[in-house]
């Protein structure tokens, strides 16, 4: 762990910098398979499959009886706690519908804008280390509320050809049938041109490790969208006298189990609360299971001592963190400063890991300090918001000359003949 | 115009298939402007200025008496359209306002989402043929209800190094104040990456050519957000019986006076609406001053004969227009069947230009086909929405043991953890 002591503001752009990471090199590997799979379809799919996973595929979709077989081997206690997870993720979501409001601009024209899902979307859920069926709930539920009327999940298989039963238990439990087992830029490719045995879709969301990002990147420039530009998870925690650094310790060290790559930033009101939350992490980090991954990231965390409020939330909003815990009894009244972050935790019993799965708030999130332009995944997400006008003849007769004034200042007179002509009209 | 008489669907890929643009011989020119302007600010900005815009540029920034002199220039009845252009898109803007509205998931657990405004935004302004001062109304009016605290803006100066007027007017009226004389693809790398005289901002928005969506693509990969990709502008017209075929004639010319790449499509149900609309067509066109321009973009325009009108919409919402006219009595009923379209316009006084400008939707709409996946800009174009959640100790105790069943299932403990620590000192 790294220790800063009221460091100066010059120093502050070195400090909140998160690790480069350089996919440059990668692209020519990525567009050569994403390529490949657009030509070939699922012959290119199983033979990366087999290449990259290991796996040699007869079927690409999951059928119904490995999904039946996936549901019988989860317990009573998992499938509750996913029930409750997905009801409150539901709650949330459910709340972000807006309603159609027509605003009558000037007598006569009428505006509004209503919310269309997207057809089509595909949704990417790595496999790996940690199969990450949350985040099919994260991605599932919005997809669903907003009425997306083709959904499909890819999901690579294991050695053996099978998908992790719990994302498999959570696609049965979402009723969503189009499951494939296709993993890495296989899948974004498969999602974005389609494949004998996958349809296209219009949109791709879901996490991935660099080459994922790369493929969603490339294809985004294609002109098919993408959730958000991805990076490594990171958290950062603000901690004043009222914190319980033994709390904050465990946040920091949750955030640092993702992955060798998470970010972890600590800024802390007192000499004496940075060195409480130190001892913690030491003392808790010899229980933990991931403890080498762990280790990897702290050795690159920061703890900062910052003892003004305003500098300490400047410094925050400068690194824009995905997640932003705010470790103190005035929690409410300091997220007022909070500009830029993906999600915000507020006082002592709201640690990060409530929010990756079961208080309702999503946890796609923007990461690198994208947080300072793009929202997290919301309902939003999953439509669009078309917009809607009407003008009576009388609406017309109100805006018409107006238009055909800055028409005509713009030099486009076959705009302004469009209103001219209906004038005469009247 | 190319004319099709109840295609069969196998056919339809083919009709609604927009001009392919290939941008990617522009790619290497781009990437070069963008890093030279990256590594030496002003001075190349100033080199491309001279070598593109003819123009030798002493200040980039607009001062205040450029502003004056522009300012006195505009004539009253022009002020006042503008004025209540202003009026509209600001009534409809500020309908979009979210309230904060906290949901309690679980009992004790509280989640809600805040609108927090783009901090720094750079608004891209083309000059060249057209000023398009509306589009800076447009950018500039959800940039500052949502609260953007820098809002720059980059246009191309003429070759007398002066900014278009009426930009600067409007520029006036909306009190923005840094207006760079910048255009091309030096204007989006200044406002990705900063120079001595511009400010980096966060997000990118505005029209531009081949160079500047290029720009803005490659600006997007490096995670700069930008508001949409962009393609060529474009309309698509339905009209039946209860259609005005001058009315719709004057629609489709409109649109296709904005550029040679412009794309105009009409469905019609029966031939005699056909007919009659393209009889119509050549009449108007006589007295155009465009006419150069639409007759080329009428040569790949297509009139479309669809007597079923689900059909009709079908291949509508396969086209996904940036601007759909349903011309009809009937629209407000025909209209939810459209899907896929930017913006929607109702009934036969409600041209596509009452839109452009004063109608108080924002014309800046995905074309391309975007519209798939893509809303036009509003005002959740300028903002984050930030999640808050805050568990009391009540809402832990309900939530907990479900977080940790899951964090447990994916393997990560230090999740576990974090909750188990705070569950134990309840």
């Amino acid at each position: 762990m790294r220790i800063f002591l009221n460091p100066l503001r010059e120093k502050w752009n070195e400090i909140i910098q998160r690790p480069q990471i350089n996919n440059a090199s990668l692209k020519k590997t990525v567009a050569e398979i994403l390529y490949d799979v657009k030509q070939n379809g699922d012959g290119a799919i199983k033979k990366y499959s087999l290449q990259f996973d290991g796996v040699e595929l007869s079927e690409l979709k999951v059928g119904k009886e490995e999904i039946q077989e996936a549901v019988l081997t989860i317990d009573d206690e998992l499938k509750s706690a996913i029930g409750l997870a997905k009801n409150n993720i539901e709650k949330f979501h459910l709340s972000q519908k807006e309603e159609i409001s027509i605003v009558e601009t000037s007598i006569g024209v009428s505006c509004w804008r209503k919310s269309v899902a997207i057809e089509k979307v595909g949704l990417y859920i790595p496999g790996g280390t940690a199969p990450l069926f949350s985040t099919l709930l994260m991605l599932g539920i919005p997809a669903l509320i907003a009425g997306c009327k083709e959904i499909i999940v890819c999901t690579p298989a294991d050695k053996n050809g099978k998908v992790n039963p719990v994302i498999l238990y959570v696609a049965h439990l979402l009723e969503l049938k189009n499951i494939y087992k296709i993993g890495g830029v296989q899948a974004i490719a498969a999602m974005a041109y389609g494949t004998e045995t996958v349809s296209p879709v219009y949109k791709i969301f879901g996490p991935g490790n660099q080459y994922v990002t790369v493929a969603k990147q490339i294809i985004s420039g294609e002109g098919i969208a993408i959730d958000m530009p991805a990076g490594p998870s990171e958290v950062a925690v603000y901690a004043d006298a009222s914190c319980n650094p033994s709390f904050v310790a465990s946040d920091l060290l949750s955030q640092a189990e993702h992955g060798g790559d998470s970010h972890v930033l600590l800024v802390a009101a007192s000499l004496e609360i940075v060195d409480n939350i130190k001892a913690e992490i030491d003392l808790q980090l010899l229980s933990l299971s991931r403890k080498v991954i762990i280790e990897k990231v702290l050795a690159n965390s920061r703890l900062i001592l910052i003892k003004n409020i305003d500098d300490a939330f400047e410094l925050l909003n400068e690194y824009a963190p995905e997640h932003l815990i705010i470790a103190s009894d005035n929690a409410e009244l300091l997220s007022q400063q909070v500009i830029n972050a993906g999600s915000v935790f507020l006082e002592n019993y709201t640690p990060e890991s409530a929010g990756d799965y079961a208080s309702g708030t999503n946890h796609t999130l923007p990461t690198n300090g994208y947080a300072k332009a793009y929202s997290g995944i919301s309902l939003d997400s999953f439509v669009k918001k078309i917009t809607f006008q009407r003008l009576s003849k009388e609406g017309l007769k109100n805006i018409g000359n107006t238009v055909m004034s800055m028409a005509q200042a713009e030099g486009l007179d076959a705009h302004k003949n469009a209103i001219s002509i209906r004038l005469k009209n009247l």
